[in-house]
């Protein structure tokens, strides 16, 4: 298990920030520390266009330091993304070369439309969307990508961000009403640029600082349940009233708001007010936040590479793969087992025993590639462990209600249990939702007794309908024992969950004496 | 990573159980899967004093099937065990060479002595007990310790368990007043014989089936909120009062017990019996159940031999221990944060700035050793992940109190924020027990900050009182960057939590330009 170990610093006109990754086999990634300091570079850029002295030894003093960590990590290569402020800079040359001197890190400067290509890139490797607008708001700069069919369409920045529109147009503690016409007016004059965002209708993915602070004061004043970000959606007209609510406030009161971090407090409503003016002219009804920006695309830009292709064709399936990789888990094992849990899903299907939507198969998928991840944290009270960090884990491509339904089913041990587990997570089902969650929780309880071993001894799954009570025709490639033992308690319960009787009738070289 | 696997089977009276651990480098272990199956072996003891053919067999069948699951894993040495049913049955030189023909596990029939100093074993290198009581209540057997000092005293055998109990004496599915007076009759003629326990007062522990699903029994009733039996403590009337319900029910009520499950609904009231009597002629008022019985005495035989000790000098550092090497954490990082805590703890004392108790530098030191687990799941929430698992790993020597006051510790960031996490475990603290964690809190946070970098730059800490601002001397070997940067943040909390104002002093080789 000797990854190597990579980092990307972006040096960004309101903070500096580093993640170092673990490159696993096959292109996979995991995040294993990331750090921010807030340094504020474009707020350094003075009259003459250059970054002030004060500017160059601040952003010293961070790089120094996130280098410090790197080589305490033993990280081998660095990347170094710098944007807005640097790009601004006339004095960029002088900057770049001192960084350089300084930590040895050859830091290239993106174009805006290359960083709003990352951007894009994150963000359709990372959610189920087809087509979309994306908008990053930085500190000093903004990036808009538009896409169709996952491809992009346009990609282009407007050289204003939540730093540098605070500095320029709200520096009084309690902004005017003259001061936010005038910052609105800005804002309308770029969008007026860039027509061919007005009435797209597409849903529009909000990345960066700004768009995270929103949801997190969102989420915090609905007490969401879920500790997650991406994916979140809003309604525009709730990014509106949150703009209201913190325009109308002195900073010192911002910064009790729960959710926001107090060295935003003063750059947030130029940053809401650029993304509400947006999410306006594209007349969406939904606004997606993205975890996964900058950093992540120049991430997805090395996996891709590495994978040789353009897009990831499944996004869940990357994103299951990094958690195989990162809790350890046997991978054939997960995989055989989805296998069979398909089949029977399939044969019910079939016959009529279940009725199993998209979704439900969905459901189904994540739970038996990820059903053994709480034996990570221990062999005891496993279904407890499974739900939980089903909740955390980076998923790709679902929605959170996908995440906590495949949760409980993963956990599934019977309805009154994982009613108990669900009872925080009302807001993602209904109770017509439970006796399908109970269909395919015993499901994968009985294809999991038929691969307890994690031999692949069960080579497939078949079901003949016989009377009253059903067969389920059990291939294997070598006589079993455990299995059938571990299989017989969970066929007692489909009595219950699917109004049948099932019988076990195993179809190996040595069958007789076995039943 | 490629330690070695081993397996345990304990073919007992009631049920055979398998352990499947992995062994670590210095004697560290870990259980990486488990399996049991009620096999009922004693009451295939005929009055000829044999293990009838349909006892061998149904042994036979679950034996193959644990090998079978070895084989699968890998294992590469099993230790058989043989308790009561064998030991007593005529025919056991039979019984053994059968299952030895068919599955290669030379079984050990150890006597009830051994099998009660097992029990000893296991609980003195687990609990934080150093005199008491073991008893362990088997199917055929109950064995029973006294040990001093964690020094065994005496070791002996009852040869009457649950199911042997159960069979000879509640045959009936309600059992009559005359049932269980001839039942206690005998009980008490055993312990009659054992003059040495009455009135000894020691502590009692309970292991074995009986005990757990008591205590599962009393967790559910009062809605407990950890999922931990090991250490949890029970008034020995509360036991009565559990017998006074099972005894008082048929056998079909009582397999709706929540927490007892269905395949013990028949002997509980025998096994309940058992220990009542026993605790009353103890004369204890503590009642301790151990998760750990027979089959970790001895894995902990073995541990013991490769540490070339007799007992854990430290059970709790041994726990820590395997932790570290489960989840693959930094332990030269781990022990760095500790001893810094500790100097910081130490310096707060003697200047009057805090009060610390044993039991605030026990909870400062599990939280110090074991505040980086949470990143085992994630570098998100990190916090929330860490107070989680401290709430789910095997911890030997502290109490469940112990163990939520060092979780918070761990895991604190604000005094609202742990009071969140807390809210579900009003029972284990007081009010007064906030201010303490958020100091000790606070304490952790800021060496964590020094050790950042994992590499033990800061050698050491020391406090010198200064009028209103007192001074931190942070003694360096190398010069700091990031660690002051991360630790100024926390100096900020320690006017609020310490009612004093903290600077960093750093005593390096290169301290001018740094602060």
């Amino acid at each position: 298990m000797s990854h190597e170990l990579g980092a990307i610093v972006d040096l960004g006109s309101n903070s500096v920030r580093l993640v170092i990754y673990q490159q696993g086999s096959q292109g996979t990634q995991q995040e294993i520390d990331n750090l921010k300091q807030t340094v504020r570079l474009s707020s350094h850029l003075g009259d003459d266009g250059r970054i002030d002295e004060a500017g160059i030894k601040v952003a010293l003093r961070v790089l120094e330091q996130f280098c410090q960590l790197c080589r305490a990590y033993g990280v081998t290569h660095i990347t170094g993304i710098a944007t807005q402020a640097v790009r601004m800079a006339v004095n960029r040359e002088e900057v770049l070369k001192r960084i350089y001197e300084a930590t040895g890190i050859p830091f290239r400067v993106v174009s805006g439309e290359e960083e709003a290509r990352y951007g894009y890139l994150a963000v359709v490797n990372s959610l189920a969307v087809e087509e979309g607008v994306t908008v990053d708001i930085g500190g000093g700069s903004t990036e808009i990508t538009v896409f169709r069919g996952r491809r992009l369409v346009r990609a282009d920045s407007i050289p204003y961000g939540a730093v540098s529109l605070t500095r320029e147009f709200l520096r009084s503690d309690l902004p005017s009403m003259k001061d936010m016409k005038n910052l609105d007016r800005v804002i309308q004059q770029e969008l007026d640029r860039r027509p061919w965002l007005t009435g797209l209708g597409f849903p529009v993915i909000g990345m960066g600082g700004t768009a995270r602070s929103l949801a997190r004061i969102h989420q915090r004043r609905r007490h969401y349940p879920l500790l997650i970000l991406h994916g979140y959606e809003m309604w525009p007209t709730e990014v509106t009233a949150i703009l209201d609510m913190v325009r109308s406030m002195p900073i010192a009161k911002r910064r009790n708001i729960n959710g926001l971090s107090a060295d935003r407090a003063d750059i947030i409503t130029a940053g809401l007010a650029m993304l509400d003016q947006i999410l306006k002219r594209v007349g969406t009804s939904r606004f997606i936040i993205s975890n996964k920006g900058l950093r992540d695309g120049v991430l997805m830009e090395q996996v891709l590479r590495i994978r040789g292709q353009e897009l990831l064709p499944d996004t869940l399936m990357y994103s299951i793969e990094n958690v195989h990789d990162q809790f350890g888990l046997n991978r054939d094992h997960a995989f055989h087992v989805w296998e069979l849990a398909d089949q029977l899903l399939t044969a019910m299907v079939k016959h009529g025993l279940v009725v199993a939507s998209e979704e439900h198969r969905r459901w189904l998928q994540v739970a038996a590639l990820l059903h053994d991840i709480g034996r990570a944290i221990s062999i005891y009270n496993t279904s407890k462990h499974t739900f939980y960090l089903l909740l955390q884990i980076p998923l790709f491509g679902v929605s959170h209600r996908d995440r906590v339904m495949a949760a409980a089913i993963a956990a599934f041990k019977s309805t009154k249990q994982i009613q108990t587990y669900l009872s925080m997570y009302q807001e993602f089902f209904d109770e017509e939702d439970i006796p399908a969650i109970a269909q395919l929780g015993v499901i994968l309880r009985l294809v999991r007794a038929f691969d307890r071993t994690e031999t692949g001894a069960v080579t497939g799954l078949d079901l003949q309908p016989d009377g009253r009570v059903w067969k389920l025709i059990v291939k294997a490639r070598q006589p079993l024992g455990i299995e059938l033992d571990l299989a017989l308690e969970w066929t007692k319960k489909c009595r219950k969950v699917f109004q049948r009787e099932i019988r076990l009738e195993v179809d190996d070289l040595d069958r007789a004496a076995r039943i």
